[in-house]
């Protein structure tokens, strides 16, 4: 029998990359990434440091380019593979990223007008223009829909869909009035391929549009018209406009076009997955199953969990989103996430630049950081150098460092800054639980989970738990491609799929006893800073928390 | 006429200084200083960090080189001078840094038995080795004699004089028995150079004495014997051989001997001074008077003020010391001070390294960090990474910096390390004026305030007061030779002598309007962490700090 494979397409911040699977047992055979041309490593940026935009132009350009370049690699790397075995392709992407189009569903940056006008361009996840306007819908559906908020972490993020629409009707209306419509970058590239742009057969993702859209079956979908032309007459009248068919990623949205198929080598016809957020499909490529909790760990993080629909599930507070279908089908697709993680370490080292001469690199302070016990430096830090997006969903806190003394080393600050985020991420696990839904293990992909074997012990120490490793380090692109396999007819569904495709290291890192019982304590006084520093409610004093680091470096270091 | 000249001896943790004056006008005609010979830059370590020692014998040595060489410096300098325009020399030296002597009031250290005993020699005032014995005094006096602390902060600390002798009897007790008494080094030097260190013949300064061994004529001098009794009987035992002849610095101990006038070239029999240390006969230096504070920043800062004695003068709860002429004959002298100043930029530039190759000297920081507006940063740090002297009088805190993002550079963070110590200073001049000290002006003195505007620019915005600069860049050495001065009969007291022999740099840094407007905010946020952290009483929480900071950035930068 002839190997089956299928294609992941996987849109990043600055490229694109295409993966192809053996869809019998996830190996990845070819690979390509194309680099973005427009702007500053595929950014459009401004004066104004909130905008960031992209131009779809590079998505059409790397779908081509990188779609044949992982083609070759494919046969270069297996005697006998030919294109003609793709059964099915994939598309993950950043997100909310959308993009405003004409009625043509083709966006409006393709058309001479508004060539070079980024306010016609794809609005990138990481813009944050639309502040202000972030806070008038948060601030209109507390008033009147505060259900929109439940499921979306009781705040609604400038980052998403309806805040960057509204922007762009309150300072470039004339883009706003060229709009027919406006649709994420997820959604718009599998269209492409399968020539679905038209509104009329345009098909959505749940994932997109649960997440950052307020989409919700149980109120009729899409907010209703009347919420939206609160906030401007000319967003309710949008509401109609938007697109009609939103399904979770087991359902193709078509067939790629001919004019695809010569563009890339690949088969006509094959059917092309509703798209989703590259965290949501690294979730599925990391093997996400109730009880599973999947950390994507780079800049940032994602943590994703599954609950199966049947269950009984409350609204979880500080959870940014929890949408049903939106990992997998079948299942709520729970949300959390860390504002900052690698972005932490980074600015240290690029920033601060600390060590001297040679000590500064990542590298180097991982090594002299290694050599330090838990407790021993007396130093504490808060992870908020980019906000808290779970559970405090507060973008304007930020970073902490506290038990400095004269002697304090660079090593000792890159440490308490790793610890940081991983008593962030304990409080994330924590939020899950107290709301049951069970945390049975743990699966870590993304850079850092690769790369970053102290990260990772640090982390198994701080939460008592094994961290466990993806085995692919391309797990969103991998999650794409499972789903080209399904929607491509190799497997009845994504259990069967993941069973086969998806995989753990043999490295696990456990847990050391003595060093979590020191976290135990730090966590202690992380949570009084957390709740001093991020809640109103919290009331107290903070006057023993120095002498406590104090206790603790004393009785670790004898 | 012939000019007169006046010789100061300034004992400091590294080396010693001679400096000879001109007593008409202050004029600095020849200078000298000294490297002690001994230990790691004249202070002997152990692989206990808390160890501090001197060798007395760098006491003995230096005096003669400094001020043979001195001698010969004026010589060169002023045509004419001769040795024997001398009239009088004054000792400051550091402290609490007592000596053990035997019946003959020689160092124990100069028996050969003793030799190469670090618990034989001086004990540095950084000498932390009598940290438990520190508890203990403070406890039992909190317990039987609460007098005894109300003069000197509510803490009796391990760097003072009884921690050290009762930390010597406890672990070095054959030390301890071959003790005849422990001489403040202050009180040494001044002994040795006049022959008057037997004990029936020895003078100890009130400054020393009142400031670090609760000597206070309004209970009978140092602690009462049944106190010191039931911290050890020995040490109850020791009370009756403390030095019993008690002055401030108008009066002389003895004259030269003629072996010093050997070994030095001086004339036999001038008179020497009373002892006192460094930062009082710095303020002395400095031109101190009633609503003058002055500043001596260096690692740490002694802020000092005198009040007449006639006036009423409540116990000022922080300050390290209040004790009747310790500073001025006939005035109260007031002794607060910062655990660090200059030791946290240092420690930022040396243990951190920020900047990377060129950009992480102070030179460059500080360049960088001009250039900066208050509040512009978002950053707030509170100024204790080695404890707060005053007035929270923790040794046991540590430091604190708030408000990092993801884009927070070295020179934004050293900016809010200066400005934390400013809002320290600040501190300490709000407790002076609650408790009826009236601040009228400021003057600085000490490395920092001669060599780093941008410190002095910072300390005038955040105080909103004016910055003034003593002369003198050797205020205590200056200090001393007046103290030479007046004991040699060039003037009738110190307010004469200060008024011709002191004076203030032309160059005052008067505080900024609009950027003391920011610091007053900034101020308010200082002191609520201030508060939350360092005392039991505060509750409230500090959930509007982190935005209350991003709000002044923000209307700092537009």
């Amino acid at each position: 029998m002839k190997r089956k494979y299928s294609i992941g397409l996987d849109y990043g911040t600055n490229s694109v990359r295409t993966l192809i699977v053996d869809t019998a047992n996830g190996r990845e055979v070819g690979t390509a990434v194309w680099q973005y041309e427009h702007g500053t490593a595929g950014v459009i940026l401004s004066r104004d440091p909130n905008l960031a935009r992209q131009h779809p132009a590079d998505y059409v350009k790397g779908a081509e380019i990188s779609i044949r370049r992982a083609l070759r690699a494919a046969g270069n790397a297996v005697a006998g593979f030919a294109p003609e075995q793709v059964i099915g392709l994939g598309v993950d992407t950043t997100g909310s990223t959308p993009i405003p189009v004409g009625s043509d569903g083709r966006p409006l940056a393709f058309q001479k007008k508004f060539a070079g006008n980024p306010a016609a361009m794809a609005w990138l996840w990481k813009d944050h223009t639309g502040v202000a306007e972030a806070a008038e819908i948060t601030g209109l559906a507390e008033k009147i829909r505060p259900r929109y908020l439940a499921k979306c972490g009781s705040t609604y993020s400038s980052e998403w869909y309806f805040s960057k629409i509204l922007h762009c009707l309150r300072t470039s209306p004339e883009v706003f009035a060229a709009a027919h419509t406006w649709v994420e970058c997820a959604d718009w590239v599998p269209a492409m391929l399968t020539g679905t742009e038209a509104p009329e057969r345009l098909t959505a993702g749940i994932c997109a549009a649960g997440h950052k859209a307020m989409y919700n079956n149980g109120w009729g979908g899409y907010p209703d018209a009347e919420f939206l032309a609160q906030l401007d007459p000319a967003l309710g009248a949008l509401r109609s406009r938007l697109p009609r068919q939103v399904h979770a990623i087991d359902r193709a949205v078509g067939g790629l076009t001919e004019e695809w198929a010569g563009r890339t080598g690949l088969p006509a016809g094959i059917p092309v997955a509703v798209g989703a957020f590259d965290a949501h499909l690294g979730g599925v490529g990391a093997g996400i199953a109730p009880g599973t909790l999947v950390k994507i760990i780079g800049t940032s993080t994602c943590d994703m969990m599954v609950v199966p629909c049947g269950q009984p599930l409350a609204d979880i507070p500080g959870l940014c989103g929890i949408v049903e279908g939106s990992i997998l089908p079948g299942f709520y697709g729970l949300e959390a996430g860390q504002s900052a993680v690698g972005d932490i370490f980074n600015w240290f080292v690029q920033y601060v630049r600390p060590g001297g001469r040679k000590a500064g690199s990542h590298e180097a302070l991982s090594a002299a950081t290694a050599k330090l016990a838990p407790g021993e430096s007396g130093l504490l830090a808060l992870d908020w150098n980019n906000g808290n997006r779970t559970i405090l969903v507060d973008q304007r806190l930020t970073g902490l460092l506290l038990g400095q003394t004269l002697y304090t080393t660079a090593a000792e600050i890159y440490r308490a800054l790793i610890e940081a985020t991983a008593f962030g991420a304990l409080t994330i696990i924590n939020r899950f639980e107290e709301y049951g839904v069970k945390v049975a293990q743990i699966v870590n992909c993304g850079g850092i989970a690769e790369k970053n074997p102290l990260v990772m012990q640090i982390y198994a120490d701080v939460t008592g738990r094994p961290m466990k490793i993806s085995r692919s380090a391309q797990t969103c692109a991998l999650g794409a491609a499972i789903a080209g396999a399904v929607v491509g007819g190799a497997y009845p569904d994504y259990h069967a799929a993941q069973g086969r495709m998806t995989g753990l290291k043999p490295r696990v890192f456990q847990p050391n006893p003595k060093a979590h019982a020191t976290y135990r304590d730090l966590y202690l006084l992380y949570r009084r800073l957390h709740d001093a520093f991020g809640t109103k409610e919290w009331a107290g004093n903070l006057y023993d928390v120095m002498k406590a680091l104090l206790d603790i470096r004393n009785r670790v270091r004898t």
